[in-house]
């Protein structure tokens, strides 16, 4: 299952919107097949490890890191190819919750008279898919907000400059981070401030689905020449219900309203809307208000969080707007699930407590 | 060598003002006497490791990581013990920069025929004794500032609360840097604000020298009933030149007067006061202004910084109060030299770039 989950990781930045997925056909000690699934609409990992094993998948046992799947989707269902190739035993690490599997595909392959095992290394296969799995079950994505400061919790100078308070290894993580997300959401405040790209580029040649970039511009105020603007890669505008742009600056992109709470678009509904889309893991790289206003709407799964060795001091700009509190007991407490250095920086992961 | 610096390692908190100093003594591959200077006024290393050699330390190789004294002092000089026990090579990892030995003790040694090798091990025999080195080549105690902040960088609520922002390992990590330190520096601010001990609270029933407690307190406004000035620990408070106080509230600590630079005390001054007093190390646990101040007159040795996963916001208080930045150029730039999960918290220990 270490295998198949090793192969699963080789879809990581191309199977949006589908779930990474591992196989491994073995014949007792000897693995006859080995697949994953690389990109939508192409088959599954099952399939390409039945078609390794050919005729030696009859009696053998698959592992596979998510359920099989049951229904007719751009693919035959999985189920029935496992049983057509008469394997004995199918060994599934997580439950797939999709409501057109969730259950079925364990079902089918029980009432084939397969052995079926289920939740052998659930949490690492649960972790792979962590968004897919969080798209699913609590109907939105699986929001990652990316942040990097200074020792003292600063993001830029007084006047702005930002340029660069991490290092180039820290940077080159954050790209892959990037990539594999299904969206780049980020605010038409650090649009004006900075002018991002929000696009993808690693050092590697490495294949990847563009991630939708999001920008939430409640008044479209976002200007006219804006990098995010350019139609290079597919780009969503979320504004108001008033939303109106006079000239063409919005042609490239697509542009939807959003429900408003006091004075801003409602994040949650910003997320289900993504989620409808099919986003898994949403990547944030925003200002300290819209990073802020997520925590203090308990909207943050996982802090990603890139500490540079330096003092900005405190007439620097702060890390997130949060509201003031009033007792220590209402902080926002966090834990850390990770951390390393990356050239002279630490990256700290963390997750709500 | 190695051995030698961990039996060092056993005077780490009562030293003081002295260095720490381990002495091994070995017949080819045997040990045949083991030393620690443990205390001022009290033997050397090399004294204790020669009782225990006996006849044994004839034609014998001396490890010793400091450079043995030359000088009578309050105890006769090691050199000349050496060459009284027939010692045959001597091994020293670090020269003595002191004043009264500074080369002669290797001299003393080469002079009675002994082989003596400088060198090895030097990086750490230097370390294990940082303050002492920085005392008496720089002229200035080794400073370390403690901090402890939420990971947006925040020291305690704007209401002021801080209690507490780290966990029980990270407050007992605490103690121990402040045990192996000459001194405690705080500002009278701090005192007002958290009425702080700044006494050592070791967990283990471990032998310390109590720190010199030091308050800067330019107008003499620490208020009558703080706990630094209960006399429990020896303390000074150091005031300007107009520094008086009509009541008797100092009666049980120590005042002295400073210079003062631009309505402050100066800290280059106080600084010169300590190590005139034998202050090795010197462990700050005071507010924004004081470590800001520190830090922006580049007089921070090193930083230790704890992080606890939490977010405080931006209203609360920050880090450091540091002159406002124009350029990232002119950023402070430090590197980190270690780093560990201390519970929950992550301890970041960081020296100038």
């Amino acid at each position: 299952m270490a295998h198949a989950l090793r192969l699963a990781e080789r879809g990581f930045y191309t199977t949006q919107p589908n779930p990474r997925v591992g196989c491994v056909i073995a014949q007792g000690d000897e693995v006859v097949g080995m697949g994953f699934h690389q990109r939508a609409g192409e088959p599954h990992a099952e399939v390409y490890a039945l078609r390794e094993a050919g005729a030696r998948a009859r009696d053998a046992t698959a592992y596979v890191t998510l359920e099989p799947c049951a229904h007719h989707g751009r693919t035959p269902p999985c189920a029935e190819a496992l049983i057509a190739a008469g394997v004995a035993r199918v060994v599934v690490a997580a439950e797939d919750p999709f409501p057109q599997v969730d259950g079925r595909g364990t079902a089918r392959l029980r009432a084939a008279g397969i052995t079926v095992d289920i939740g052998l290394l659930r949490d690492a296969a649960r972790e792979l898919n962590i968004g897919f799995f969080s798209r699913i079950e609590r109907g939105r994505p699986f929001v990652r907000v990316k942040l990097a400061m200074s020792l003292d919790g600063r993001t830029a100078l007084a006047n702005g400059e930002s340029k660069w308070i991490t290092g180039e290894a820290a940077r080159a993580d954050v790209q892959r981070w990037r990539a594999r997300s299904s969206a780049i959401l980020s605010g038409n405040g650090t649009v004006l401030a900075d002018d991002p790209r929000l696009t993808v580029r690693l050092l590697q040649d490495e294949e990847f689905t563009p991630p939708l970039r999001v920008i939430l511009d409640r008044q479209l105020r976002t200007q006219a020449g804006s990098q995010v603007l350019d139609g290079s890669t597919p780009t969503l505008v979320l504004h108001g219900a008033a939303g109106f742009c006079a000239d063409n600056r919005f042609e490239r992109v697509e542009r939807m309203a959003v429900a408003t709470q006091n004075d801003a678009l409602d994040l949650r509904a910003v997320l289900a809307l993504l989620a409808g889309r099919g986003c898994n893991e949403v990547h944030v790289e925003a200002g300290p208000t819209l990073c802020g206003a997520l925590f203090a709407a308990g909207l943050v799964d996982e802090l990603l969080l890139y500490i540079a060795p330096l003092l900005l001091g405190d007439s620097a700009r702060p890390l997130l707007h949060l509201p003031t509190l009033s007792d220590m007991a209402r902080r926002w407490q966090l834990r850390v699930i990770d951390q390393r250095q990356l050239g002279a920086d630490w990256r700290l992961q963390l997750r709500p407590a």
